[in-house]
Parts: C-alpha cells; structure tokens; sequence
C-alpha cells in the first residue's frame, strides 16, 4: 500500500499540537489548543451550586457545551444563537466531551459545585472534538487548581488525565489525527478518549464509506492508543509550566 | 466470576425478538419489533424528492427521526413536541439510526427519493436505539420491495443487512443485549451495528464507571458479533414470510 | 335519499370498538383502542404534586396531551418535536381531551394529584380524537383504581363514565361515527362527548360545506346519543374483564 | 327560577353591539367592534398570492390571527410574542374564527388572494371570539368591495353574512351573550355561528360544571338564534352607512 | 434652501399630537397617544413582586413591551407571536422605552413592585417609538398616582417629566417630528428622549444616507429641545383635566 | 475636578489598540481586535448572492452578527445557542455594526453578493461593540480588496472609513474609551461611530444616572472625535502593513 497523507505525514504522526494556557482572563481554566490548524478555545467555569437533580447529595457535576463560530469553517454556517438552537452534530459532540471529562473527576471530592466546559472553535481543520477534549482537560485542571487553594479541599478531586483522538482509514490506509483533508475523503472514522492508565473512555467509530473489518479496528486503536500517549505527554508538559 | 444477570438470562443470550411486519397499514414499510420488554414501531415512508443537498444528482437519502412516548418510560417523560423540540439525546440516536441505515443502501439505485425511517418506542426497557436499527432495516426492506415492484426498479438499491444490539459489563461480567435494569448498572455500554458480511457499521462505547480494557473490549465485540449474527437470521426469517 | 357508506355500514352503525387493557406496562392506565383502523394508544400517569395553580388547594387535576405517529396517517406528516412544537389542530384535540375527562373526576375526592392521559395515534382513519377519550376514560378508571388501592383512597374520584363519537352529514345522510373516507367528503362534521347519564360535555359541529339547518342537527344528536350508548357499554365490558 | 344577571339585562338581551367601520387607515378593512365593554380591533388585510396548496387551482383562501393586548385583561398576561409562540386558547380560537369566514366566501370568485382578518382584542369582557367572528365580517366585506372595485371583479366572493354569539347557563338560567361575570361563573358555555339564512355553521358547547340536557341545549340555541338575528342586522346598519 | 414639508406642516412644527387617558378600563395606567396618524396605545400595569435581581433590596422596576399590531402598517407584517418570537427591531425599541421611562422614577420610593408599560401601535405614520415613550409617561403617572392612594406611599415615585420626538434632515432640511414620508426618505433620523428640566435621557441618531456633520446635530438637537418642550405641555394639559 | 481613571489613563487617552489581520485562515477577512483586554475576533464572509429583498437590482448588502463567548466575561453567561435565541442586547448590537458598516459601502459597486461581518468576544473589558465596528471594518477591507482581484471588479465598493469608541462620563469626568470598571460606574455612557471625514454616522447617549446636560454631551463628542482619528491611524498603520 502506497498512500501519501495530503499534508505529508507519516500514518502514525500527530499534527504540532500547542497548548496555550491562561489564553483568557476572566475564566478559572482557559486553554487555546491546536492540533495543527484546528484552534479551539476551552474555558473551565466553576459554579458555586448543584445541579437540580444533585441538590442536597454532596456531588458536583462537569457539562460541556460546544460551539463553532460561523466562519471557522471553509464556508460560512448559520450561527446556532440564530437559527434559534442547537443541531443535532453539536448537541452530540457536547455530549461527549461531556461525559469523556466526567471520567476523569471525583464527584464527591468536587462537593456541590458545577464546572462548565465550553469548547468554541475559533478555526476548523478536521478533529475538532478530540481537540476540545484534550484542551478541556488541561483548563479543568487549572480550574480545579485554583478551587482548591480557593477553598482549601483536602482531596483533588482529578483522578487522571483524559486526552482523545481521531484515527481512520485513509484510502486503506490506518491514519492517526485526520485533518479535514482526510476527514471529507475517508472510510471509516473513530474518535477515541482514553486516560493516562490506557483505559478507554469512549470509543466512537463510523464506517463512512465501506464497513470496517475487526483487523482494521485493530490497527485503529493500536493507533489511538499511541497518540494519546503523546497527547497526555503534551498535556503534562503544558501543566509542568509555572505561570503567574 | 460468578454474576447472575437480573433476567436469568446467560452471558451471550438475547432477550426474545419478535419482528411484526405490516403492523400499520399505511406506510410503505411497518414494522413492530421487540427485545423482550422494549417495543419499536418502524415505519419507512418513501417521498419522491430529493433533499434539496442532492438535487438534480440523481441520487436518493435514508434518514431516521426518533421518538418515546411520555410513558414508554417507567416515569413519564416530557412530551418532546410539548418542550418545543428534541433533546440531545433524542438527536443522537436518531443520527446513529440513519447512519447505520445507509450503510445497506445504494444511493444511486434508489434514484431521487428520500425514505424516512420513524422509530417510535411504544415500551422502553433498554436498548430501544439497537432494536430500532434492527426492527427499521425489516421495514427498510419492505418500502423498497415495494418501491421495486412499483417503479420497476432494475437494481435492488439494499446492498446488505443491518442488525444492531447493545453489549456491556454487567458487575465484571460481559453480557450482550443488555435491558435496563442492567443498563442503569453497568460499568461500559457499548451499541454495536454491523452488516451481515460481519463488518462494523458503527461502535460507539463508553465507560459509565471505570474505563474498559482492550481486552474487555475484545469480549464485548465478540459477544456483539454472535448476537448480530442471530439478529439477522430473526430479520431473514421475518421477511422469508410472506403475507397478503 | 339512496346513500351508501364506503364501509358499507348502515348510517347508525360504529365501526368495531376494540378496547385492549394493560397494552404497555409502565403506566398506571395503558389502553389500546380501536374504532375501525383508528388505533390509539392511551396511557394514565398519576404524579403526586398539584399543579402550581392548585398548590395547598387539596384538589387534583386532569389533563391530556395528544399526538400522531408522523407515519399514522395516508401521507408522512412532519413529525411536531422536529417542527419545533405542537401545531393548532393538536392543540385544540388535546384540550379537548382534557377538558371531557375532568367532567368525569371529583378533583377534591382525587387530591393533589395531577393525571396526564397521553393518546398517541398508531393508525389513522377519521375519528382519532373521539376514540381518544374512550379509550382514555378507561386508562383513567385503570388508573385510578390503582391509586385507590395503593393509597388507600375512600372516595371515589370517578363519577360517571365518558365517551366520545362523532357524527356528520355524508352526501345528505346523518351518519355515525365518520371514517376517513367519510370525514374528508363530508358537509358537516361533529364530535360529540356525553356521559352515562345522557348528559352532553361537549358538542363541536363544524359545517364543512353548506350551513347545517337544525333538524340536521337533531338528527345528528340522536345520532351521536346512539353512538355514545354503545360505547359505554363497550367500556363496561373491558373494564368487567378481571386482568392479573 | 328568579335570577338576576349581573348587568342586570334581560336573559335573552345583547350588550350593546357597536361596529364602527375605518377605524384604522392601512387595511383594506379596518372595524372596532364592541360587545359591551369587550373591544376588538378587526382588519382584513388582501395579498395577491394564493397560499401554497392552492397555487394554480385559480382559489382564494381567507384565514384568521386572534391576538389579545397584554392588559386587555383583569391582570396582565404575558405578550405571547415575548413568550416566544402562541398558546392553544389562542389556536383554537383563531381556527375558528377562519373556518367561519370561509364559509361565507366563493373562493374561486375571490381569485387567487389571501384574505387575512387580524382580530386583536383592546379590552375583554368576555365573548372575544364571538364579537371579533361579527366584526371580521364587517371588515371582509369592507376589503371584498374595494378589492370588486379595484380589480373589476364581475362576481360578489361575498356569498352571505355570519355572525357569531354565546349563550351559556347561568345559574340555572339559559342566557345570551355572556360578559365575563357570567362567564367566569356559568355551568354551560356555548359559542354559536350562523348565517344570515339561519344555517349554523359552527356550535361548540362546553358543560364547565354539570353536563347539559337535551332541552337546555334547546333553549341555548333557540337564544342564539335570536342574538345573530339582532347581530346581522347591526352589521347591516353599519354597512349601509356610506363613509369616504 | 426651498424645501417643502409632504405634509406642509412648518420645519419646526409638530403633528397635533392628542392624549386619551383611561382609554381602556382594567390597565392602572392606560394612554391613547397620537402623533398625527400614529396611535400607541399605552398601559401601565403594576405588580406586587421585585424582579428576581432585586428581592430584598427594597427597590422596584418598571419595564416595556413593544408591539404593533400586523396590519399597523402599510403592507401586513406577520405577526411576532405567530412568527415565534420579537424581532431586533422590537426588542431594541422596548429597551429604550424601558431605559428612558426608568429615568423618571425613583425606584426606592416605589418599592418591591414592578411596572411594565405595554406601547401597542394600532396606526403607525412613523415617530412610533417617540409617541409611545410621551404616551407611556402619562400611564405611569396615572397608575402611581393610582398606587399612591391605594398604597398610601408618603413619596412620590415620580422625579420628573419624560417625553421624546423624532428629528431628521429631510432633503437637506432640518426638520421636527418626522411622519413615514419623511422618515423613508431621509438622510438622517434622531430620537431624543429629555426629562422636563432640559436634561438629556437618550440620543440615537442615524446616518441613513449621508454622515452628518456637527453642525446639523447642532441644529437636530435644537430642533429636538422646542419638540420636547411643547410635548411636556401636552402631558402636562392631559394630566391636569380629572377624570372619574 | 480631581477624579482618576481606575487604569490610570488621561481622560483623553485610548486603551492600547491592536489590529491582527489574517487571524484565522478561512474567512476572506480575519480581524482580532484589541481595545485594552477587550478582544474581539471579525471576520468578513462574502457569498455570491443577493438578499431575497434586493434580488435582480444588482446591488449587495453588508450585514453583521455578534456574539459573546460564554465565558468572555467575569461570571458565566447562558449561551445563546442553547439559550434558543439571541437576546435583546445582541440583537441591538449587531443591529447597530450592521448599520454603520453600511455606511462604508457603495452597494451598487458591490454588485449582487453579501458580505457578513461576525464579531465574536473573546473576552469582555468595556466597549465590546465599538472595538467590533473598528476591527469589522479593517476585516471588510481584506475581504474587499479579495474579491476585487478575484472579480477583476473596476470600482472599489469601500468609499471611506469607520471607526467607533464609547465616551462617557465618569465621577462628572468625560472619558474616552471606556473599560469595563468605568462602564459599570459611569452617569452616562455614549456610543459614537464615525467616519474618516469627521462626519457622524451613530451616536447612541444614554443616561445611566442623572440625564446629561449639552454642554456634557459637547464634551463627549469632542473627545469621540479625537479617539476616532487616532483609531483610523491605527486602522490605515495596520492595513498598510503588506501581508502574503
């Protein structure tokens, strides 16, 4: 099989992935990530309160919310706010940042407060929910930081790291971290979250053109499970960083 | 190990499945289907237009829409029409549904139709969106004999079957087709649809508790795959009848 | 005057009225009901809070919400949860519904309760809204019985027994209980909710076509007192049937 | 039966009705009609376009909004466009208003246009719907004669005249055209339409405390039937009256 | 510079300009205000609760709507509550009625109520908003007049005077209090909101076509202060006639 | 008068300003803008057709959308997506970018395309919507100057400049450029956009405590004149810098 990725990487290589943190100032976590030219800005908003139906059990709760602004893609779309809420592929990606963040948290350590992930993609090259993930945790990290010298918590209530990425196979060939080059042209597509102890956390795979066999998935994941290796390397290199 | 499954049922057995076709008389496809306790009615509804993306190109589209009855449910739910649309998880599933639908059709031999796939569960008692795919592609299939016999198609545009059913870890065990009183208490839910070459359609996993293992993984695909293979024989014998 | 009925029945004659108890299992009242090939599925759901108008008031309420399967009828409707809301006609059926099954409940005898009946129409062919609250009445005796026996309750919150028909005026014959291929020719529509003790809830005529004079009218009443006879009787009988 | 109505008038006496023609200078019809102290505002707006399901078939169509000013009321109503959709009393009462205009139109005299009768009360005090049915009258044949002249129409569209009115059960005692004290107090509420050939066109009757009887029902329409006859002649009066 | 006014009136002259207190019966306040041919009908109505950002803090709120009604205007605009939802238009008008009428009301002295004033055009000829501000001051001091009696407040909520007029360059002519021929064809439109004292609430001026230059500001702003000042007179007269 | 600003700034001095083109890669132009912390990121999207209103008169349009993300400021806001609508803020703001870009363009030369500026705050400090208009316009510049090489167009479609700072008066001092301290203490707050020929196209003053004297208003609108000049300077540097 001889097949040249679009931008010239080899089938196993990430995009540069940078990790900006305290890219705003007001919220408790904000992190610019990008892998390659996907840009996705991630904001960690803590919540003195529980969710309706937590009240009065001592656990918090992390949601996420994504968005893309109207001209991250190549043609403009309708802002959201506009059109009068949100469609179905957003609802589904919020949803799984959503949970994927949840993994790696202790509810009860978190107490009755509420972080909010919001995921806004300032530009879009392909991955951009594996990228929120990624930046999402780092921001959840400083946010959580910052709550436990604010509030003196005992226990941190991070009990991992969580990073994800796409794999799929691009003209036959298995490919880690598509870009949209490959997204728009290729037959199968997985997202995969994983923790640092190399537990899966989601696994989200789609045959776009032709069904996928059990050895394709194979090499899928032995794919996945390498990038986020480096991922989560990146992630603790961002956070090993002293910022004032 | 040592795990008995609420149900009784064994590790790699099915609940009861039950395809009634031509169960409402006016769509072009009808279909009743039950896992046990959980009931779908998939209607297929054919229009001759093309969805505005496809004009002109000669080419038709599969889509699926989703929907509980307030009390499908163990408590009543909010009627999604009432609340002013559908929520997140209502627009996941429905996504997943025709997703995995089109992977069994040939756009081109359908020809400039849409066919509307309704799945609308009358009982809930876990796996409704597995049953759903399951039950719709017998419904799938009858709107297109029709079609065929109506149009006097050339070529068949189903390419395939299409089965789905739901695995996860069930107190450290695998079990396959879970219903909810395992589903509400278990580590990793997996839906897996596959066609019946044995190729996977769509894998979507998560880790509700800790996160799973590969080899976890493994035994979830494999009691997947044992569980398609005798879903597409139920899908088969159904449609081997014949009925006036 | 030499009319005849599409269906061949005589101008005073019902459809067969089926009327299947305990069809799914999570509701407190869950009926199936047929007038012809008009199938609704009806469910009770007693909740234990008051409405916010009847708070601390010590009465309950009585309310219903209606829909159609989008595949119920000869052509796909849009289904009203993607549309974004319900539509005029559904809202005037289902405070319709509402308004005739409190005319049979002793609000202070119920308490602070509040009962939804949801009627979800599976099939299609004239009459939905009049088997509706038939069928309603009897998820609601359903329902109530077993609020008494698990509350305890001393009264009876049912005084009366509810039914509905409708009646119209077909190439100038006053005929029972309209079907599809009726309603849609016909000059003038009415629908009709008694109790059993002859007394009228509710009267909607609608001239269709010309202007209905007032022995037409007559007519058509003791019509629908015909009608409504049977219907009772119908439900008497479904609800005499012991069910474990 | 001894029982006085709060205003004092005899049971089977109108409020008095005032109609007054132009009163607002854009629409092609413009009337404030006034039952007592209830007010409603009534314009019949003419476009040049049929309605999308009569495109080419050479028809009109007349259609209807309803509309109350937020402090029509006793206490302050929240603006339905503030909340983002109309209510089902809303809806219901708008059909109703359509469906009895129409029938007192020749859609193919009318051509290819769209009549719209915007209803909007000022100030209630009961029977909106009946004095807004009176009033739209007045304007559609305001807007049907100018649109005749402008157009050089050679047949009248207009093919007689509708009124509307309620007559309900107070107290034991059937009366006519109930204002908001009796409304708000009355067992049986009946909304009637007629033409001016004595022909019913709409009857909607509601029991609100007990089910009404045959011979009531009796005494209510033979009241509505004088209260149209007075009605007609008022719209009569106020049309004879030439204005420039 | 010979420039000729459609309407003939001087550059500096208003439209009659009438004020009609009590014009409905249920509203505290309630204000037929015209303008020439736009007629705002303006209510105040008064609730006894603090908005939720102001509970406990002893201070009230007074709040606008905005609305016309569809047929208003020259062609029939759909209706918001039809359409689901107010406009950019709406909202920006109701805000700056809100603001501007906030500048005269002590809102300690008011205590935890809120008014909201409710400005429904019936007959728009431009000036809209102008009208509806100068109309709705005169509800707001017939319903805290109403409130002081009944409450028996020892302050007056009331600090002052608000009206508010339209200026604009027409063909090169400053000119006072445009009607819609003026307004649709002009080359600037200011709105000025001043309280009695000659104090300035608001300014919002627009370039239509042409940037305006300080020196026509200048000239607008005059223009503005003589329009105001003959409006509080108005109000002034309007407010000192007794009514019972 | 002895007031300090909180930054410390004169009272005629801007917050440092900088103009980054070519932000993000997709959009024709791609503007970040920063007025002190306030960081605003525009971009100019053209697409090769009319609005419905302008179809066939060969003209274009510019129209504008904004938009916060939800944690741009200091507590977090409910995302209007998921809210289901723009508010009324927004709504007046885009409104008002809209407009004044307008005034920038010469639609005929245009021909028949939209150019839609989206103005996203990336972090919130004061004066949101005039470091928009000043970075929309440079944005709209790019975008421009794109489509007159790609069309070969003769004339340009850009007749002049735009800019826009906020005055105020702050503790009795007049202020230019307000930040978000100042903005929340402020008597009177005005928005101002001009041109780069000293000509006015908006002024929005608002009265936030006590109204606002002329001889205040003379002052801010000398010290808009003075901000706006400095910020076409900064404009003009920035598009002067050649970028491939």
């Amino acid at each position: 099989m001889n097949v040249t990725r679009p931008s010239g990487r080899a089938s196993d290589q990430l995009r540069p992935v940078t990790i900006e943190r305290h890219y705003t100032r007001h919220a408790e976590g904000s992190v610019l990530v990008s892998f390659g030219d996907t840009r996705v800005l991630c904001t960690a908003s803590i919540e003195d309160r529980a969710p309706a139906w937590l009240r009065g059990k001592g656990e918090g709760w992390v949601t996420a919310e994504y968005g893309m602004l109207p001209r991250a893609t190549n043609t403009r779309m309708q802002r959201e706010a506009a059109r009068g809420g949100q469609g179905g592929r957003t609802m589904e990606i919020q949803r799984l940042i959503g949970r994927s963040l949840r993994a790696c948290i202790n509810r009860q350590a978190l107490g009755e407060r509420v972080i909010t992930l919001d995921c806004d993609v300032l530009q879009a090259d392909g991955g951009t929910r594996t990228a929120a993930i990624t930046g999402a945790y780092v921001a959840l990290v400083d946010a959580v930081s910052l709550l436990m010298k604010r509030e003196n918590l005992k226990r941190n209530p991070i009990v991992g790291a969580i990073a994800a990425v796409s794999v799929g196979i691009y003209k036959g060939l298995p490919v880690l971290d598509l870009d949209y080059a490959e997204d728009s042209n290729c037959d199968t597509d997985m997202n995969v979250v994983m923790n640092d102890g190399g537990g899966f956390i989601e696994v989200q795979g789609t045959a776009e053109g032709h069904a996928f066999r059990r050895d394709e998935m194979d090499a899928l994941l032995a794919l996945a499970e390498k990038g986020i290796g480096e991922l989560v390397a990146a992630q603790r290199a961002a956070l090993a960083t002293s910022i004032e």
